[in-house]
C-alpha cells in the first residue's frame, strides 16, 4: 500500500486521459471526479477504473469530443442526451442543469442517455447539498449480475441509488447503495485474496448459496429483500434507462469484457430545492435533530454505536485529504504500466 | 371467509364515515379508495382499518371538515397541507395536484404534511397510469417498528416506496414495497394463526433472531439488506417527512395506540409525464418489451415462471371484481358490530 497525494493522483489521471486524446479542461475535470470517488472511500469507482475506461477508449467505445447537450426540456425536467462522452462530463452536465432548473422550479427531473460509466452514485447526489438542495440519482448499472427473482438469466444489474440531505452542523447524511446484497467488485476481492464469501452473496443456477468466489461465473449476486431488491432494480432500471431511451434488460452493454460498443448507460439525477419546501435553516436544523435521536439510540450488544448513511465516507475524506489516497501495490503497478505505454510520468 | 361485491363494500364504509360526521361526498371518495384497497388485494390497508379510523375520528384525532390545500407552489413541485383530513383525502388531492403539474412542468413533485394513513402505497402510485405518467410515492409510517442499524430505540418506520410504470399490452409494473423484511401486520396474522416467524423477520434486543410472534413487544423488524433498508428507510422519511415538515423519527404517533393526537403524517407523490421524455407509444412498447423478456427468462429449480412487481395485485382485482371482496368471519363480526353501534345497516 502506498500514499499519494490528490494533487499527484488528479494530474496523473488527467494526462493520462490527455494521452488518449481528451482535451485539457475535460480530463482535468474527470480526473477531479475520479479522485473525489478515491477520497470518499469509493475505491472500485476511483482511479481503479482507469486502466478499464484508458481500454474502452482506445477501443473505440467512447467518444473523445462530445456534444453533451439538453434535447427536451420542460420547466421541472431536462432530458439529456451524453453523445457518448466519458460519464463523468456527462453527470456533471446533467447535475449542473438539475440544480439550475431546480432554482426556478423548486424540484427539477433530469434523465440522462447515451452516457456511459460515472463512477460512485454519491458522486452526483452530494452536488446538490452546496446549493442547499437534495440530490436524488439512480443507474442503470454497466454489467447484468441480477436475474428477475426466480429465474437465472441475467437481465439486471445492480442498479444504484444515492439520496444526499443537506445538514447544518452534522454530516449530510448520504445513502448510497446497490440494489444487491453485495457489490460485483467485493466479490472480485474476496477471489483475489482467496477467501470464502458468506451465505447471501450470491446462488448458483440451482438455487443453492454460492460460497466460492472463484466459481462467480456459475452463479449471480443476490437482491436485498428477495423479490424487493428485484422490485428496485428493475424500476430503478426503468426510470433512469427505459424512461430516457437508454439501455436496459437485455440491451446492456458488459463494459467489463466489451471494449468496443457504445454503453448507451442512462441515469437520472433530481435536485430538491429545500428552500421551496421551508426555510432553509428550519429544514437543516430538523435534519440535525433526527441525526442526533438516531446517533444516540442505544445499541445491540456488542456494537459502539449507532452510524448514520455517508458517515464512513465523511471519515475517509478526511483521512486521505490529510495523509493521501492509499493504493495497493499492484494497482500502483498497473498505473505506472499504463502510464509507460501512454508515456505519461509515473504516479511514484 | 364470507364474499362481498364491491358496491356492498363501498356503500356499507361510506354510511360508516357519515355516521361519524363526514359529508356524503367525502364519505364516498374514502369508501372508494379503501375498497380499491382490498380488490388490489391490500387486505392489510382497507377495510380491516375502519374500525381503526372510525376509533380515531371519535377520539377527535382526524378532522372531519379539512381544508385541504396548496400551501407552496413552484412549476415543479408543491407543498400540501392536509389539515389534518383522512389520509385519502389528501393524497387524493395531492396526486391530482401532480398530475395536473406534470403535464406542463414534465415532472412534478408534491410533498404533504399534516394528512393520515392513506392506505397501500401504490393506491396513489398507480393513479398517474392512466394519464400516461409514471407515479412514485413516499411514506412515513404511521408507528415506529424499526430501530437505526445495530441500534435498539424503534426510531423509524417500515417507510414505504411505490413505484408504477405504464405499459402497452403487458399489465402496468407496480412496485409497493416496504423497507422491512416483513410487514408489521404479517407479524400480526402468525400470532393470530399461533405460527412462528421465519428467521429474518425480526430480532429481540440481544440482537438474537425473534421467531414467536407473540413476543413481538420484546422485539423489532428487521430492514431488507440490512443496513440498506435502514438507510432506505431514513431516507425515504426524510424526503417524506422532515422535508414537508412532517413528523419523523421520534415524533411519529402510533396510530394503533393512539386515538386521540394527530400524526402530522408526510407522504410525497411524483408524477413523471411520459411525453416529456419521448412519445409515450414508444415508452410503451419498451416496457411491455422489457416485461416480456424478463417473463420469459429461465426459472431456478422448483420455480414455475418468473413475475412482475404488481402482477399478483392485478390477478386479485380480476378475482374480486368478478367474485366479490373476501372477508375472513372475525372480521366481518367485528365491521357487523361496528355498524350495530354506528345504527348503519350491516355488511352482509
Amino acid at each position: 500500500m502506498k500514499r499519494v497525494s490528490v494533487r499527484q493522483l488528479e494530474t496523473f489521471i488527467q494526462k493520462t486521459f490527455e494521452a488518449v486524446g481528451i482535451a485539457e479542461p475535460e480530463a482535468g475535470l474527470i480526473a477531479e471526479l475520479m479522485v473525489r470517488a478515491d477520497v470518499q472511500g469509493s475505491e472500485g469507482h476511483g482511479v481503479f477504473r482507469l486502466p478499464q475506461y484508458i481500454r474502452r477508449i482506445k477501443g473505440g467505445a467512447v467518444n473523445l469530443k462530445p456534444d453533451i447537450r439538453v434535447v427536451r426540456e420542460a420547466a421541472g425536467m431536462a432530458l439529456v442526451d451524453g453523445d457518448n462522452g466519458m460519464g463523468h462530463l456527462v453527470m456533471r452536465f446533467a447535475t449542473q442543469t438539475a440544480i439550475e432548473k431546480a432554482r426556478q422550479a423548486g424540484v427539477a427531473w433530469v434523465g440522462v442517455r447515451r452516457s456511459n460509466h460515472a463512477g460512485p452514485a454519491s458522486l452526483y447526489a452530494t452536488m446538490p447539498l452546496e446549493h442547499d438542495m437534495i440530490g436524488l440519482y439512480l443507474a442503470v448499472g454497466n454489467a447484468n449480475h441480477l436475474p428477475p427473482w426466480g429465474g437465472i438469466d441475467m437481465l439486471l444489474s445492480t442498479n444504484p441509488l444515492a439520496i444526499a440531505v443537506p445538514s447544518d452542523e452534522e454530516l449530510p447524511v448520504v445513502l448510497d447503495m446497490a440494489t444487491t446484497v453485495a457489490a460485483y467488485g467485493k466479490v472480485k476481492t474476496r477471489a483475489q485474496r482467496g477467501e470464502m464469501m458468506p451465505e447471501g452473496w450470491m446462488m448458483d443456477r440451482e438455487g443453492k448459496p454460492l460460497l466460492d468466489p472463484r466459481r462467480a461465473a456459475e452463479g449471480f449476486l443476490l437482491p436485498i429483500g428477495g423479490y424487493k431488491g428485484y422490485g428496485l432494480a428493475l424500476l430503478i432500471g426503468l426510470l433512469a434507462g427505459t424512461l430516457n431511451g437508454a439501455a436496459m434488460g437485455k440491451d446492456v452493454v458488459d463494459f467489463n469484457a466489451d471494449d468496443t460498443t457504445a454503453t448507451n448507460t442512462g441515469h437520472a439525477i433530481v435536485a430538491i430545492n429545500v428552500a421551496a419546501f421551508q426555510p432553509v435553516e428550519e429544514f437543516k436544523k430538523s435534519v440535525d435533530m433526527l441525526v442526533h435521536d438516531i446517533r444516540s439510540s442505544r445499541t445491540l450488544p456488542g456494537v459502539d454505536r449507532v452510524r448514520l448513511p455517508g458517515e464512513g465516507s465523511y471519515a475517509a475524506r478526511a483521512d486521505r485529504l490529510e495523509n493521501g489516497i492509499p493504493l495497493p501495490m499492484p494497482l500502483l503497478d498497473s498505473l505506472n504500466q499504463l502510464a509507460a505505454e501512454l508515456k505519461v510520468a509515473p504516479l511514484a
